[in-house]
């Protein structure tokens, strides 16, 4: 897998071997992005099985129930990663032949999430482009590509594949503050693309916005309830206002598996706040950019009200207001 | 003068014993702030004075005006520079006995523009104080105090004052990107007064009006439209549009010099675009935070439409909308 804790300046490839290599990746954050965790976890059982010396199944079962626990353990905030342990699971705990059948089965079975996330990515992509016309300037928010999934991303795979469709696009790349997902992660994806971009603090989207300079803004999601309320990262929110004060669209682009039905509204989803060193782990020109001891408030993430946005783009179809009766339908279609 | 560039991880006093000293701590940010910058250009032409070998006043004219075109010259944008440097020259230009005479009567006219602006922000903090509750917690942008001014400063002059009246305040500091004046140096100040804050980015203000932890916005301004419209340093227009969102006051802070209502709104305002580096000058936790050549856009300043502010506070008083109305009234009052 790349590195993203060193990308941009440095490109390299962490090979795991083992399922401990996968952990370790996972909860060093060489590996980032809900998506991308959870088919890494589901190869990293597959390749504790691989590993495995058992000889028999109810040995190689044993040590997977305990490789799964262990993977489950590395990032235990990760909905996708006890999502795709689960469907690695049930490969476990079906009938099987022996145990090299098994272990065959777990790499077939984490291959097949790797090539089902691709597809859904690329659906989103489809659907996301219909929406972006030639010459449009974008606004993007944090990094929802490539590198946060398997391949293609949410919001940036719907940039990607209107600049593939021959559109000219073109990308204001909020920074996104604290981690700068934007402008370390999304201009290096941008630019892999040959796609044009510019990198901008976060707080400047309101000027460009104001400006008429901007004619969507599109950001991916975290967790997305039942009205539309969509969860992402922090600042989205802000950004939404702005856009929405401008007349310009906001959309949000996400998987079906990202909208969690189960919460009336956004008021529900939990916002979990993180390090302070996020935010104070930078240097300014070389110097420390805040005295020594001082206190940080760091939501990791903002709830954006659905009124602000415009559509929801997902793999299964986009969903136009009211959401709260639209985005149940559309989820439940297929 | 407090060298700026190294706050808050150093705390050195840089001393200027010739107006090329000045022209060098002007011109290489060590001082920064348009008040600021203003008194160290009056100093710096009392210390051409001063160090003057002129016997009579013909030479020493001639001499101070290549100094003040100097001191003129170091940062030609700031608006307060050339105020005093114009206010200098009076004196100048004025009748006097002696050349010894004239290097007093300088340095008298350099204390004077201090201490009136010291007096200024005071009437600026009462003002502005009484705005503020006890128990409020206030979010802050960029840097509005003392480093900035001769002493007290703005907005932030507000807030001291509340503390010091013996209010409990709370300021959640926003740490303004691109060049981090938030955290750098008003965390350092609010630090100095034991004035309890949190650095939050930019991008959270958002977060916490929504959840109605924050009872006041408070900040500066760099340039004030007859009409109201506020332009101050980047972000000031999301945090506004968040706050009116949320049905939070919003305060602009500046004295009365500040407003130039020559200009209708704030569309008439030139925004400076700054140098990539000031975005991409970090670094996160000693990794690079951008591609290799990426472009950026840095505006310095955006527009904060008059409609979103709550009231307007000057040293000559608190100013209500209809600001087109009230605003040169109150100014033109004195």
């Amino acid at each position: 897998m790349i590195d993203q804790r060193i990308l941009p300046g440095r490109f390299e490839i962490v090979v795991c071997r083992t399922h401990q290599d996968v952990i370790a990746a996972i909860s060093n954050m060489t590996v980032r992005g809900a998506p991308a965790i959870g088919a890494a976890a589901a190869f990293g059982l597959a390749l504790a099985g691989c590993c495995s010396m058992a000889k028999n199944l109810p040995t190689l079962r044993s040590e997977l129930k305990t490789a799964s626990a262990e993977l489950f353990a590395s990032r235990p905030t990760a909905v996708n990663l006890g999502w795709a342990l689960q469907r690695m699971q049930t490969v476990v705990d079906a009938p099987c032949a022996s145990a090299s059948d098994l272990k065959e089965k777990l790499l077939a079975e984490a291959k097949q999430i790797a090539e089902e996330d691709v597809a859904t990515n690329l659906r989103m992509a489809n659907n996301g482009a219909s929406l972006i016309n030639d010459g449009d300037t974008i606004i993007h928010h944090c990094n929802t590509g490539a590198l946060a999934t398997v391949d293609w991303g949410t919001a940036l795979g719907c940039i990607r594949m209107a600049h593939q469709q021959g559109k000219l696009v073109h990308v204001l790349v909020d920074e996104t503050r604290p981690r700068l997902q934007g402008s370390r992660l999304t201009a290096w994806e941008l630019g892999q693309w040959g796609i044009p971009y510019e990198i901008i603090p976060d707080g400047a989207a309101g000027y460009f916005l104001h400006r008429g300079d901007v004619q969507k803004v599109m950001f991916g999601a975290d967790r997305v309830a039942a009205n539309g309320d969509v969860a992402n990262k922090i600042g989205s929110y802000m950004l939404a206002l702005a856009a929405h004060a401008n007349g310009v669209p906001v959309y949000s682009v996400f998987p079906s598996t990202t909208a969690d039905l189960s919460l009336a509204t956004g008021a529900e989803i939990p916002i979990e706040e993180r390090d302070a060193d996020e935010v104070l782990g930078i240097t300014f020109h070389g110097e420390p950019v805040s005295p020594q001891g001082a206190k940080v408030r760091n939501p990791a993430f903002d709830v954006t009200p659905h009124e602000l946005l415009t559509a929801l783009v997902t793999d299964r179809g986009i969903v136009e207001p009211p959401f709260d009766i639209n985005l149940p339908r559309v989820l439940r279609a297929v």
